[in-house]
Formats: structure tokens, C-alpha cells, sequence
């Protein structure tokens, strides 16, 4: 394999996004792409202007299997709504391809033990697509793990918090589905669901970090939520007014999601899940071992005997002194073209497309990703039972 | 009263700060001292140069109810080991004493209800010396939180993240008691529980914002612990070497104990007693809410349709603006005599004073101080059971 046959599942934002980055990675010929969209057509026009047009398939939900059958791929790459992975992974994996798949919360308890069953059985790697592993800062930090810096790892922070409210109510204080919009599949797990819907971005590196599923495992989770719907009617009420009825309506949902996962060894990691409260985006990393700690929203580290005594040091020395091979090989032309996800989503793709041709290994497995997202279903479950819950293992 | 006619027990590195602040303060008239050490007439020699000496009472830990009784003080300030505050309470509260009290997580479930039934029998009043709930941000913020400024409160996080090695460990890597520290009496605990051994710090503050006792209540609390000892060991094998017994001898406490509070409301409070491992010192609050939300780790606020979009502001425009009336009238002699903690000791005292004189309402009860000290006995039953518990009304 010299060229990596490429098929592209999802042409929505994030699938947009992924092809025009693997236009300037040369391992990837993207050859096909599906989608529902009757604008699929344009849309591809538009990204491959001047260059040569992969095949589309935009007649239903279905028609990627017709790609897959024709175009016969090596890789397919799934950036299509939540609730169409699991069927499109294994389909994919039947028909012979290897995955690589966008990051999500596990829709049920089976969702990823199927499709590793699957993946085992057509003998074909999934790749999960989790672009915080490729962190300039968190291989970097990773590199400070794996060398002792900071001692035994004992307590860790990691969430997701991002004010969605812009995607789940428009303007006229409208909350809902929105034609064209992430909303359209996203807004309805919050009048139906109460768990901690997104767990990957959070969690990925503290795992990563800790070396969950090599030499320690997740062992229990417990989750606890905030008052459901407060943020989102206060939102409606903000942008429609107080009185209207939607501003009194009832969600599922709690603001905040906290889980508390504790592993075999002893060590914890809290996660949050907080999306529908006006805030500033964080993904809330720390880091904090027997030697010293490090707080990603601070941009800061602490290592005993070395830093001066009780001060924070910035942390952009550590990281470049720490810098992984990845980003000492690809930094330039990575923040070239993906000034949007500064370099991340590049790096990512560059390192499948090695992994894929045998010169580098990937970062994280389909059992990682399956962990990853346990907390969904998981998260929900404790809070229902108000206690802890066993965690699976993969 | 014209002057409150004050006592002191316990002239330990704690009571002799607060009688030096004590000395600045008008209202204040300082006539007896009580502390077990030998040397107790040399500090106080030395506390008083040039002043009027207060009346000393050092033969023996009873010593105090003789001062009681020969000085009958109008207030009585304890500053002692912790396990000798109740009796002392509930003696100065019969002696017809109002108390002033050092804070600390209860020893058990009785310990307050005992001090709050002799408070009401004796008709005389307890105020919890929590000196976090009179600094500049804390005060300020909370009067933002009153006008509305932050909506309503969902999600709250505090904590104590302070480095106690320095005091349970000594340079040669010998854990325990040492002569003339506070590690006399605080280091046992580590050896003997695990649970939040100081909540109050990190709680006070977050319980005034959210009106707990007042027009809500904590209802339940879940507590999680990392692996006992960790961070205590590697301490012990970098200062006396990894070979050495002692680094390989057994704790209860885990380094990092993270208690989930939830109240009536449905919102909930994040508490964290992380003090084994090395790290500059925090109370890690965080308060946030449907319009916005404070960190104070990073002197940052944002409020939605004021701040600037997902851009964290720099809080000390807002502490400014709606600084509390205590900063507005005392702030200069405050940061004058009260470097060491940046005034908050001395408003703290100040506001005491005038409580004690009809002219303030102190911010904090008898019932509050129950209530933050219940998370100690409450999140070592909780860790131990491994379910949320419930929590107790005072």
C-alpha cells in the first residue's frame, strides 16, 4: 500500500474539516464520499476545486454501502451523526476496510463491544479519532509522564466545557432540531438523557497519561448531576423572554455532570460534562502525581525541587523541552493547514495515515475508545442508582 | 460593653497571630492568656512589649477553667489543638462567655450538636473564626452574587490544596509528632482516618453564596479517596531514601479526597482535601451559574453578554466594583497589620468586635460552622460504605 484509499462517511462539518485537511497529507487518496445531503454534489466541487473528484453517494442513508461495495476502500473514515457509527464501523469492517471514526459518548452498553467483535472477526483496525491525544501540550506532557517527572500519578481532572447553547437554541431562544445544523441530531439527547453525553475529549489523554488498559483499568465510576434544564430555560427566557412557555419547559439533562472514576491502582480522575451554562471552553486538564502537577487551564506546572518553592512556573518551557517527534517533525506544516484546531486534527491525520502504511503506531486502540465512552451509558446508570457503578473492561 | 473583656486559649503559633492582631484593634481589651507551655510567660512578654499584661494561666490543659473563673471574660477566643475545642466550648458557654472559635472538621458527629445545645442554654453566642469568608474576592463575589450578577447558582468547587509535608514530615524524612509544631497533634490523624480532616476553608465561602442553611440545605455528600499514602512515602523516600522501612510503612488517609455535596436546589458543591502532595497552595474556588461564572485560581470572570465572547476577563475590575463595605472602610489598616494573609485575619476580627458591639451582623453561625465541619465524620462514612450519605441539619 503506497496510497491509502480513502472513503469519507459524513460531509457535515466535521467531515468537511477532515477532508480538507487530508488533501494535504499525501498518504490519503480520497476516492469516494457519502452523505444524505442533496448539496453533497456542490459541497465536493467546492472542496476539490482543480483536482480530481472522488465519487459521491448521497442517495439515503444506505447508499454508503453501495460505495463501499464499488470503491472497495482501504480506510473509511465516519463523521456522520451519533446514532449511524455503529451500524456504518461494522459495515465497514465487513466489507474488508479498516475505520477511522469520530469520538462520541457510547450510545448503549453494546455500541463498541459489537463492533470490536467485528473488528476482530474481519481481522481490521479501528482508529478512534480523538484529536486531544495530539496535543502539542499533551504529548508533550505525556513525554513528562512516561519519564517519572512528575512521580506516581494520583489524582487527575479532565471535562468537557463548552457553552453549546449556541447550537442547541438559535437566536429567537428556539431550542430544538435547526435544519443544517449540529442541533439537528445533537439537541434531542438533552430533553431524553441525563449522563455525561461527551466524554472522549476530557478523558482521552488522562488515559493516555495513566495507561488505562495496559497497566491499570477504570475500575468504577460515580456521577452526579446539577438540577436538570436550569442553563438551557434560562437561555430560552434570555433570548424569548421570561414568560413564554419554553422558558418553563422541562429537560432531562443537568448543567453539570461530574463523574468520579477510580482505577485498580488507586489512582482518580473527576470528569465533567458541562454544556448549557455561558462560560469560556475548557477541557480542564490536571495532572497531579508524587512529584509535581500540571494545570492546563493555568498553563502551568509545579515539580518539586525544581520549581521555585510553593510558585507555578509556565508550563511553554516544559513543553517544548518535552516536545514529541510528531510535533518536532509535522508542527510547521500542521499549524499551516489546521490553524483552526491549532495543528491537532493535522497531526492526527498525518499519524493514522503512518500507522496505517506500518511507520508509526497510533496512539490509542478501538478498546481505548470503547472505555472512552462506557462513561456515557455508565454515567447515566449511577446517577439513576445514586451510587457507584462497576465499570466494563475491554 | 464598651470594651469586650477577651481571653485566649491556646498561644500556639495561630493564637499568638490573632493576639497580635487583637492588639490593633480598639474594641479588643486582651486580660488573660491561658496555653500549656512552660515558656508561656515569655511569649506573652514578648507579644505584650510595653503594653499591659493580660492575667496567664499554664499549669496544666484544665488551667483555662480557672481563668474562667477568676477573669470572667465577656469573649473567650480558642486557638488550641484540635480536640480540646469542644470541651473548652461548652465551658466557656456555661461560664456565660461568648465563644470565638477556631475552625476544623468536627471528630465526630456529636461534637457541634453538643456546643449548639449549651450555646442555646447558656444564651450566648459562637462565631466560627473562618477567616476565607472576609477576604477582599470572597466578599465582593459574594456580593455579586446576591445582585444577581452570576444568575442562579448551579455549580460551586472549593477546596484545600495546601502541601502539609512541610509540617508532617520532617527534613530527615521522619514522619510524625515533632516538639513545637503543629504536627504535635495533627500528624496522628493521617495515620488514623480518611476523609476531608478541613473542609471549612474551602466550603464557607461556597455555603454564603448559595444561602446553605439559610434558603437551602446540603442533602446528601459522596466522598472518594485516592490510594492511601502515596504521596506521604514518596515524601518519606525522598528525604530518608527509598530503602528505608518508614517508606514503605502504612496510612489511612489518601492524598487527594474529593466529597460531592448536593443540596435541596439541586445544585452542587465540588470539595477537595488534597494535602500530601506537592503543589503550590489553593482553595480552588470556582463559582458558576446561568449568566456566569468566577474562578479564582485564575482571577477570571466571565458574564454572558458583558465579558467578551468565550474570553475569561480579569476579576479585579469586578472585586473593585462591588468591593464589600468591611474592605471599603478597614481595607488600609487591614493590609497594614495583616500582611501574612492579606488582611482577611484582621477584617475578620474587626467584624467580631463590632458583631459584639451591636454595630455588624458577623456573616457566618454557630450552625454554618456545624455544617462545614460535618463533612469530615460525613465523608469518612461515606468513603467507607463507598455510597452518598446523608447529610445532617443543624
Amino acid at each position: 500500500m503506497e496510497k491509502i484509499r480513502t472513503a469519507v462517511i459524513g460531509a457535515g462539518y466535521r467531515g468537511r474539516y477532515l477532508i480538507s485537511l487530508l488533501q494535504h497529507i499525501d498518504s490519503f487518496d480520497i476516492i469516494a464520499v457519502s452523505d444524505i445531503s442533496p448539496k453533497l454534489p456542490e459541497t465536493i466541487a467546492q472542496l476539490f476545486q482543480g483536482k480530481v473528484l472522488p465519487q459521491i453517494y448521497h442517495s439515503g442513508t444506505d447508499d454508503y454501502l453501495r460505495m463501499l461495495d464499488e470503491t472497495k476502500p482501504d480506510l473509511v473514515i465516519i463523521a456522520s451523526p451519533w446514532h449511524l457509527h455503529k451500524a456504518q464501523a461494522i459495515n465497514a469492517l465487513r466489507a474488508g476496510c479498516h475505520v477511522a471514526i469520530e469520538v462520541k459518548g457510547a450510545l448503549d452498553n453494546d455500541e463498541y463491544p459489537d463492533i470490536i467483535a467485528q473488528s476482530r472477526q474481519s481481522g481490521k483496525e479501528v482508529f478512534p479519532l480523538e484529536n486531544t491525544l495530539f496535543r502539542d501540550d499533551i504529548l508533550a506532557i505525556n513525554n513528562m509522564v512516561q519519564a517519572g517527572v512528575f512521580g506516581q500519578l494520583v489524582f487527575l481532572q479532565g471535562g468537557y466545557r463548552h457553552d453549546l447553547t449556541y447550537i442547541l437554541v438559535d437566536n429567537e431562544g428556539n431550542f430544538g432540531p435547526k435544519n443544517g445544523s449540529e442541533s439537528e441530531w445533537r439537541s434531542h439527547y438533552y430533553e431524553t438523557e441525563n449522563g455525561d453525553l461527551y466524554p472522549t475529549h476530557g478523558l482521552a489523554p488522562l488515559c493516555m497519561f495513566l495507561g488505562v488498559n495496559r497497566t491499570d483499568h477504570i475500575k468504577t465510576i460515580a456521577s452526579f448531576s446539577t438540577a436538570p434544564g436550569v442553563g438551557l430555560r434560562a437561555c430560552i427566557a434570555r433570548r424569548k423572554g421570561a414568560d413564554c412557555d419554553e422558558a418553563h419547559r422541562t429537560f432531562e439533562m443537568g448543567d453539570v455532570v461530574t463523574s468520579i472514576l477510580q482505577t485498580d491502582s488507586g489512582t482518580q480522575i473527576t470528569l465533567l460534562h458541562d454544556t448549557t451554562l455561558p462560560r469560556p471552553r475548557s477541557l480542564n486538564y490536571e495532572v497531579q502525581g508524587t512529584k509535581g502537577i500540571w494545570n492546563a487551564e493555568k498553563k502551568a506546572i509545579y515539580i518539586d525541587g525544581v520549581s521555585p518553592s510553593e510558585d507555578w512556573e509556565p508550563d511553554e518551557k516544559y513543553i517544548q523541552q518535552y516536545k514529541h517527534r510528531f510535533w518536532q517533525r509535522w508542527e510547521k506544516e500542521a499549524l499551516l493547514y489546521d490553524g483552526h484546531h491549532q495543528g491537532m486534527d493535522y497531526i492526527m491525520l498525518k499519524v493514522l495515515g503512518e500507522a496505517l502504511l506500518g511507520r508509526e503506531s497510533y496512539p490509542a486502540t478501538l478498546a481505548d475508545m470503547a472505555t472512552w465512552a462506557a462513561v456515557t451509558p455508565r454515567s447515566k446508570e449511577s446517577i439513576k442508582q445514586n451510587r457507584p457503578v462497576p465499570f466494563p473492561r475491554y
